[in-house]
Order: C-alpha cells, then sequence, then structure tokens
C-alpha cells in the first residue's frame, strides 16, 4: 500500500518530496493526540504543532463548517470575522503591536515582514541565523542555508552564526550572549558599508529550527540593544513558539524579554487550516501600507477568521497553555531523568522538548538520533529531528498532551534507549 | 454599521487596506451567484472568481467539512488525497505537464514558478507585462508596476508594453502581435547583455489584468518560438482564466494555442479555501527539486485536496465549463448591443467580460467607468473595474451564472447606461 501511495508520489509530484521516516507512515486518520494509518495502527503524535488544539478538534471542525456553508469571501467587502479575530489576538499582544494582516501560511507573514523593516528603514540589509527556517518563498528562503539559490546568495542577506547548546559560540555559555551580539553588530556594520544598509533582524524567539538551545533568560538582551541603537527592526518568528506552546508565555519573545516590532504567526494558530498573520505597530504597518500594496485573496477570509478564533478559543476554555507549562514540565523532568552514554543534554520549554545526542568522543550523533526516531516510529510515537546536525530529538506535541501521554513516550523513549548500542561512533 | 465596521478595521488593520466602493459593502451571507448584506439587501455577484461554482456550494462545504473532522496534516505523511487531486488536475493538462506542488495561494505558485525558470536555465532574468499581476511575494511583486521596491526595482526583472484593444502597439491590431514579440526579443538580449541571462516570461494567457484585450486567437505564436528559440520557460499564470471560465477552453493557454512549460493555478480551484498549485513537466519539476528544497505545510493537506476535489467534480457534473461558454456567449451578445458614447468596446470569452469605456475623445473614460459601477452596486449588481487606466468593466461571475442572471445584469446596465451623462470628458 505504501509503496503503491510512493510511487503515485514519485509520477505526480516528482522526486526530492520530503516524507518522514524510512517507512513512511500513511495516515488516514486523527483526533486529539492521535493519529492511525490506514491498517489501523495508532499513533502517538509528538511532533505536530500544526494540530495545536488536537487533531480535528470538534469545535474547530464546526467552526469551519458552518463559517463555509454561510460566507466565504474576501476582505475587500466588510466582515466583522477578520476584525473580531484580529481584536482577540491583538489582545494578547504587549510592546504596541496592535495591527495585523492576515495571510495563509508563515512563508506570507514573514515575506511582509521583511518589506515591513524595509519601508520603516528605507534600508534593505536584513540579518538571520546562519542554521534557520523563515519560509519557502524566494525572499525568506534566501535566510536560509539548505541550497544557495540559482545566482547565488542575495548580497543584502548576512547569516550569523546559531547558538548552541553543547558548543557555545565564544567557547562558554557565559560569553555566547554577548558572542551572539558582536557578530550582530559585525554583519550591520558590513551591511551599512555595503551600501543595503540594515533594515532588521529575524529571529525565533526560540531558535526552534537552530536546535532550541538553552540559553539564559537575558540571552537577547545585548543583541537588542544593538539593533535598537541602529535603528533595524526586530522581526519575531513566532510561527513556532507562540500560541502558548512555551507553557510559561503565549509567546515566545515575552518568555526571551524581547521587544519586537513586528510579529509573525503561523502553523498552529487555525489548528491546520491555512492561516497565517503578520502582527505590528500601527507606526510600522502604516509604513508598510504606504510603501507597498497588498492585498491577499484568501487572507482573513470568514472561514480563515472563524478557524483562528474557534482555535483560541479552545486554547482558552482547555487551558491549553498551562497544560503546556504543567505536562511539558512534567515530560521535561522524566526525559532528564533517562540514561545512556548517548544523550547529552535533555532540553526544552513547556511542550517543546528534546534531547541531544553526542557520540563517544563528543561529536553530534546524527546517525544514533536518527535510529532512534526510526525505532520509536515503529514502536508508534512519532517525533523527528532538528538542529544544525540534525541530532537533536524534536518533541512539539500537540496541546492537550497528557501525562499519560508524556509517560507512554518517555516509557518507550526508555525502552527503545536500553536496546540501542552504548558505542555511538556516527558517520554524520 | 459600515461607518462602525470602517472604524475597526482602520483601527485593526491600519491605513489603505483595500476596499470595494465608495460605500463598501458588508456581506455576511453568500449562496450561488448571490451574496446577501447586513440589511438583507440581496447583491448579484458579476465579479467573484474565487466562489467558482457558487458560493457555499453544498458539495465543496460537505467534503471540507467530512475531511475536516477526520484528518488535516501535511504531506509528509503519505496520503491518497493530494495524489487523487494532482491526477485529476493532471488529466486535464496535455503539453507533458503532469507533475505538481500544491501551495495555498496563488502568489506562492508563481513565487516557485519563477524558481522553476531559475532551475532549468542556469538564468535569473525573467519578462512579464509593464500592466500585471502576477502575486503578493516580495519577487511576485517585483512583476507589478504598482509601486516601485524600496532600493529600486530588482535589476533581473524587464516589463515588456502590455497588449491593449482600443490602442494597439504599433498603431494597428495587425502589427501588435509582432510588436510585442519584438519587445520580448528586445527584452531577452537585454537580459542576456545585462549577465542574468533570461529564464522565462510570466504570462497570463488572457491578459487579464492588463484588461483581456480582444487579441487574434495566435496573438503569442511569436512571442513564444522567440522564448523557445531563446531556451527561456514559458511560465504561464491560469490564475484568472483556467479552470473553464472562458468557455471554449478549460484553460487560457489552450484557447491561446500556447505551450506551456509551467502552469499556476489558484483562487478558483477551491471556491475559497486556500489552495494553488504550480504544475509543470517531470523535466522542469526535477531540475526545480534538484536545485531547491521545498516543503509547504498547509500545502495539499488532506482537507485542500478534497475542496479541490470537490469543486472539480461540481464542475463537470453541472456542466460548468459549457454553461461559461454558452452564458457567456449570451451575455457578451446582449452586452455588444448596449449603446453609450461612452461604450467603446464590448469584449472578452466565456463568463469573462468588459465594456472599455471612453471619453468625448477616444481616451481612457476612468471616472465614467468609476460611477457606472458605484451606480451598479447601488442598484444590487457587484462588479468592478480593470486595464491600464481602470476604464474597463470587469464582469467575471461565478460560473453557475444563468441567463437570467444575464438578463439582470445586462437590463440594468442599460437602465444605468441610459441615466449616465453622455458627454464624458473624464479627469482620469
Amino acid at each position: 500500500m505504501s509503496d503503491a501511495i510512493l510511487a503515485r508520489r514519485n509520477r505526480l509530484m516528482g522526486p526530492n518530496v520530503p516524507t518522514f521516516y524510512r517507512d513512511p507512515v500513511h495516515i488516514v486518520r486523527g483526533q486529539g493526540v492521535w493519529l492511525w494509518d490506514a491498517a489501523g495502527n495508532r499513533y502517538l503524535d509528538c511532533y505536530n504543532n500544526v494540530a495545536h488544539v488536537g487533531h480535528c478538534h470538534p469545535r474547530v471542525v464546526e467552526a469551519i463548517a458552518r463559517q463555509s456553508m454561510t460566507l466565504n469571501t474576501h476582505t475587500r467587502y466588510l466582515h466583522e470575522g477578520v476584525l473580531d479575530y484580529l481584536e482577540q489576538l491583538t489582545a494578547r499582544l504587549g510592546h504596541g503591536i496592535s495591527q495585523g494582516i492576515m495571510v495563509c501560511t508563515g512563508s506570507e507573514a514573514n515575506d511582509i515582514a521583511l518589506r515591513m523593516a524595509q519601508a520603516v528603514t528605507g534600508k534593505t540589509g536584513i540579518i538571520a541565523t546562519d542554521n534557520t527556517y523563515h519560509g519557502n518563498t524566494v525572499a525568506t528562503a534566501a535566510l536560509s542555508t539548505r541550497r544557495p539559490p540559482i545566482g547565488g546568495y542575495p548580497p543584502h542577506v548576512r547569516l550569523v552564526p546559531a547558538p548552541e547548546s553543547l558548543a557555545p559560540l565564544g567557547g562558554s555559555a557565559e560569553r555566547q550572549a554577548d558572542v551572539f551580539a558582536e557578530n550582530v553588530a559585525h554583519a550591520i556594520a558590513d551591511l551599512e558599508d555595503s551600501g543595503f544598509g540594515f533594515s532588521g533582524i529575524m529571529l525565533c524567539p526560540f531558535f526552534a529550527n537552530e536546535g532550541f538551545p538553552d540559553l539564559p533568560a537575558d540571552f537577547l538582551a545585548p543583541t537588542a540593544r544593538i539593533v535598537r541603537a541602529a535603528g533595524g527592526l526586530m522581526l519575531v518568528d513566532e510561527v513556532q513558539p507562540g500560541f502558548g506552546r512555551l507553557g510559561s508565555h503565549f509567546w515566545g519573545h515575552d518568555r526571551a524579554g524581547l521587544v519586537p516590532d513586528v510579529v509573525t504567526v503561523g502553523k498552529p494558530m487555525a489548528n491546520g487550516h491555512p492561516v497565517a498573520a503578520v502582527l505590528a505597530r500601527p507606526d510600522v504597518m502604516g509604513a508598510f501600507r504606504s510603501a507597498f500594496g497588498y492585498f491577499n485573496t484568501f487572507g482573513g477570509n470568514p472561514v480563515a477568521a472563524a478557524a483562528a478564533l474557534a482555535t483560541l478559543q479552545v486554547m482558552e476554555e482547555e487551558g491549553l497553555q498551562a497544560n503546556a507549562r504543567d505536562t511539558g514540565a512534567y515530560a521535561l523532568a522524566r526525559l532528564r531523568a533517562l540514561r545512556h552514554p548517548a544523550i547529552a543534554q535533555a532540553r526544552g520549554a513547556g511542550l517543546f522538548l528534546g534531547l541531544e545526542c553526542v557520540t563517544d568522543d563528543g561529536g553530534p550523533a546524527t546517525a544514533f538520533a536518527t535510529e532512534l526516531v526510526e525505532r520509536m516510529r515503529q514502536r508508534g510515537i512519532l517525533m523527528n529531528r532538528i538542529g544544525r546536525h540534525m541530532n537533536t530529538l524534536k518533541i512539539r506535541p500537540p496541546m492537550p498532551f497528557s501525562r499519560d501521554n508524556a509517560d507512554l513516550l518517555v516509557d518507550t523513549l526508555g525502552e527503545v534507549l536500553a536496546a540501542m548500542p552504548t558505542e555511538t561512533a556516527d558517520a554524520g
């Protein structure tokens, strides 16, 4: 069955289309934190942050169905849905951020955020880390390091070394925040010298794609001072850490003590419906709206607004941020108690957790982490890997994840680890 | 009520957010070709191509609701929905185009198409017309002429003069196809000289945003020869003309006798659900998938696939392409019979029709067209304007538009025209 589907994928989608796992899962049904494959096997979803309030949450499904049968058209007509949602969403943001543009994907949101920084500063130079992902458009993909674009990387982009847990910048955890900030300062100077000028820096405040390194609470303070002094904008990508996932705070930037100029949100915000947004202060929005014409046909249509509003309401009513905090702390404590020579660190916040795997000589144990993920998939637990060397387990389940779910996850992980070789040489 | 909503929009969305009409319509409900405002007034929708098979079509609504309660997750797991849809969609395409990437918006689709041309040719230069719109990302917005980007237009873009109905390039309808092609040839030579090289041309085969000028069937033949000889790709934007709207053909490029290398589709394909796609030959897809990493979280998820498949099935079962052909021909004949000094030409194809308005001295009657649209809106008929001078009425209703609907449209238009001044000086 899976072979037939893979053959069809190859025929209809072409080569190099990403799938998860050596033996990809053919999922046909989802409910809460659970997924079922075509053979009826059940999987605990420990990865999917899109189904934020749980797969197929009846409240969100009902909101989508009800609004779809009533009206679904663009925002050049007046409709209260998009306004009701933006009111509720911006009410959860501080720092003067009170306006938004609704779009369909996080990529579209970040693509706009880059232009907001240009509109405010009149400059185009942009900084990101050297191990990140902020989207798949031409402009946002230029901030990724996967493959060089045709014609080379655009000359207005500077990528600074990402922070790390086990091999901190500058050689010590204490020095890392300053070294990161110094690299940002050098990139700013270089952009100014090269004529592009400095428009801003785009960061995930949790450094999710960088492997969510364990960092002190004020890690980004020196960077923020330098960015602010140089007149650049702080573009904060909340696609992964936002919407309460980190437990202690609704937003990753508030957990990091960071004052954003622009906030982008995506994946989890409508539980799978294609909804994203870019949020900004009125001065930033005004500059963008004066410099660029922008309209998004599907963005903020009544169904998108209804799906997003229902997701926010379910989060509130089911106390999902508090659950992320409490269950996350419980799960992290249990992960920290796991013992294996290859496990160098358990870390994370709320329901965004991971284990970094190392070889006997302390290097990244990519093959070990890969094998671990595959064995967990065979045991019915879905997770994946992240980080510069893809040697950190990424555990990021739907928000209704329970203590029982955490126990099943960690118990299974313990059993799988016990069966793994203790010598971990790694081909990388 | 509308004033209160406009105030909220200004507060929550910022300035310069586009709305239709001097007195914007507050729409709360839609069904088929009809929309209702909050006061219960009914409007005939003669503009909205997103609600392709009719507002809130029960088959599409049911497909969305059913799949939303079953499973909605990304395509890194295997699922048959995206494959079933791509199979049905590519079966409707010739020219060896048999593979696709599903995304969420036409902008995302065109943003990929630009990279496909880069991947195949190893070059970056791109050509479009000087009065078009292919999307709102940084890369696709560079093909629009609305406002110059910060830092200026990117140097790898060349915009050639768009064809016109009343003021053809080269001064005559006979010369226009060759003059358009000559301008493309000059742009290609210029891109090659400037070092970017020529990767392709992006065109709507109906020149929808250019005001859908009345052109001979083989208008694009000389251009296609030149593009092909230069080794560039023909990137065909079917967001507006595709899916049977032009009546005689399912695709605009087949009506234009054009052989595309890449086809992009969007707005109408899932009746309002955020679905779009880029479709290509396997060699083009393979080049893109080798040169660029690309994954779209929401693109082609089971709900997107179900919504798009239901839309395609409804089109088939209700014979909507044939309806566009027949009702469109009927409506166009009636539009051609309208008489007013300001109406210079009725034109279009299928259910994509318009009237170009001119002043007494033959110039564009923008103010007249604007007033006409406003008066129609007051009479309960929704349409809008397009073209270089925004002096062409744009009539592009949902596909189940009937002869009765066409009669109501043209009868009302006749009455409104009769009450318009016959002297049409225009401030532009």
